[in-house]
């Protein structure tokens, strides 16, 4: 059922142990089956993700890794069924490149949430068809089955285009689920990756957007992006005085926090989105709940509305403010992060993979 | 501004301290304003929040305190500016008293979150006008301001009414909000006073309902009460083929305890509502909201949807199971409460405080 012909070797960069950091490797893609498409990868985005996997923080890891899951790319080749593609594309691969796209969170375009044991991660996951491990974008190539492979509208810039697909989505799609639009009040807190795609998405959707922010360093920041006001989270009077008026707060913070004061901000009804936090939640006392307060989270979306957003940002210009670097910059990347040192996004130039 | 002729001495019970146990008190009630209705109470339910005041457990009581906001009645006299309400009208009044009715909230039939220093309590509260403490339901009648007094339709029955006026509206309002209809699978966590109102109006709405309980013996009791199905949350391997399965879980448990078990529960886009706990909540994984589950909490309901709660309970012949009782057996059924010994709502017969 599977053919391994013109298996295509591939250079990468990836880790072997927790501590080993990210460096050269190489790899060897499959062969392409009827619905596969090969990719030359031009840009690869950099995720909190990426190092988390790298350095197992997760305890999930599968070593060799390779990570990667913001990919834009050029078409190369296609397998003999694959009708959505053909070589010269410009292409993009996010966080999933499979599902079993037959049960009904598939069928509700939800392959995020795939029934079936899941959603087969772009890296770290184990493929479907033949249980080999996934590798990610930091990659000179990848092989994954079509419908997995999203189109990148000519007006976006390649290099931009790679973070939408995880940073960018991770923001569209609760700011649609919650349906904001002109009218609403929406609060972004934390102004990292995901953060600034959030302010700059809810504007273009028409939203009257303010920043969250500790730091008052932040203020001029949140207008370049396109907020229309800044709070500062640490002026208590200032917090009191927000009290009720936000209709969404969207959360990209991605360490442990007490959501209780952002859960203060908001409307009756109103709804706080969590996008960052992967952790352990304090506790909370219901009580605030309890005045019809929500609180939710939300992950990446599916392919339609992966493809509906990548469509969007064309229509509105909206490109994340992102830092172009080679790919032997990755560990400093990852530093740099973790010192929240980059407005906003790094973004791998594959090119410099053939340089080493 | 207020008129204070005409004074209504009243036999009540009521709590002197956090240790004296409710007891035979007279209070006075104050002489009509042109918007008052006096009501000559027949019945009171007795709600956990009784108790908790009674002691002191929250830490917010004023003495003496006279508890009970489940409150039903017939109307004995009107202030001179009263149209909704006419002397020998079935009356009932919940658990607010009064709010500013200018606010956003007000305006928008939220009176229960009014925004100009929340709605007054029907007891345990501070009269907006004269700054005079509130005296519940506990007592041989009550003065209340016209908005504030809703209409018993003729099908209710008086003692069942009482009940609905806080287990009703508390478990009535979320399922309105939440849109839960023909269609919905509903799973209502604890099966006391609300949690039974849960079972019947959610299943006259025209949902699938699911009782949840760590106890099988509460199998029977569901299907009396209208249920469709149970689903004993001890069973692990029962719950896991469950998870995913509800659009609602209800959850009235009013004890703390760690909701990620019913958060597992929802569909996509479900959400847990809770009505019972008012406590810290215990710490839980952000996972798990990261699949776009929904935990939110609810009070009360404002006036036009208590009035409609009503209404609708007449139109369904939805009704409270509830055990009347004297006036002088409220310390026991307290105790009885506690230990979950009642089915499912003590409801107090106000003929016998005359018997006093």
């Amino acid at each position: 059922m599977t053919s391994f012909t013109n298996e295509y070797p591939c250079r990468a960069y990836g880790a072997t142990s927790p501590t080993s950091g990210v460096g050269p490797m190489a790899i060897t893609r499959r062969g392409l089956r009827a619905d596969d498409v090969l990719i030359d990868i031009t840009h690869c985005g950099i995720c909190h993700s990426d190092l988390h996997t790298a350095r197992n923080d997760w305890g999930r890891t599968t070593y060799p890794v390779v990570p990667g899951h913001e990919i834009v790319g050029i078409v190369s080749a296609v397998g003999e069924a694959v009708t959505r593609h053909k070589v010269g594309d410009r292409v993009a691969i996010g966080c999933m490149v499979d599902a079993c796209m037959e049960c009904s969170h598939c069928d509700a375009d939800l392959e995020q949430y795939c029934l079936s044991g899941g959603m087969t991660g772009t890296y770290n996951g184990i493929d479907r068809r033949d249980g080999s491990p996934t590798y990610g974008g930091y990659s000179e190539r990848i092989v994954a089955r079509e419908e997995f492979v999203l189109k990148v509208p000519d007006r976006l810039p390649m290099a931009e285009a790679a973070p939408l697909l995880c940073a960018g989505i991770t923001t569209y799609s609760p700011l649609r689920t919650w349906k904001v639009g002109p009218g609403s009040r929406v609060a972004v807190a934390g102004l990292g990756g995901l953060g600034h795609m959030g302010v700059k998405l809810a504007a273009a959707m028409g939203a009257e957007v303010t920043v969250l922010s500790r730091s008052e360093g932040k203020r001029g920041d949140a207008g370049k992006l396109g907020a229309h006001a800044f709070l500062n989270t640490s002026d208590k009077a200032a917090m009191k005085a927000h009290r009720g008026a936000f209709d969404m707060v969207l959360n990209t913070i991605p360490v442990r926090h007490d959501v209780t004061p952002y859960l203060h901000l908001l409307k009756i009804d109103g709804v706080q989105v969590l996008v960052g936090m992967i952790d352990m939640m304090p506790e909370l006392h219901t009580g605030v709940l309890l005045g019809r307060k929500i609180l939710t989270g939300s992950g990446i979306g599916g392919l339609a509305e992966t493809q509906e957003m990548l469509n969007f940002c064309a229509d509105h210009a909206v490109v994340p403010d992102i830092e172009v670097i080679a790919i032997s910059e990755v560990e400093s990347a990852y530093e740099r992060m973790e010192a929240s040192d980059v407005k906003y996004r790094f973004v791998i130039d594959m090119a410099s993979l053939a340089a080493q």
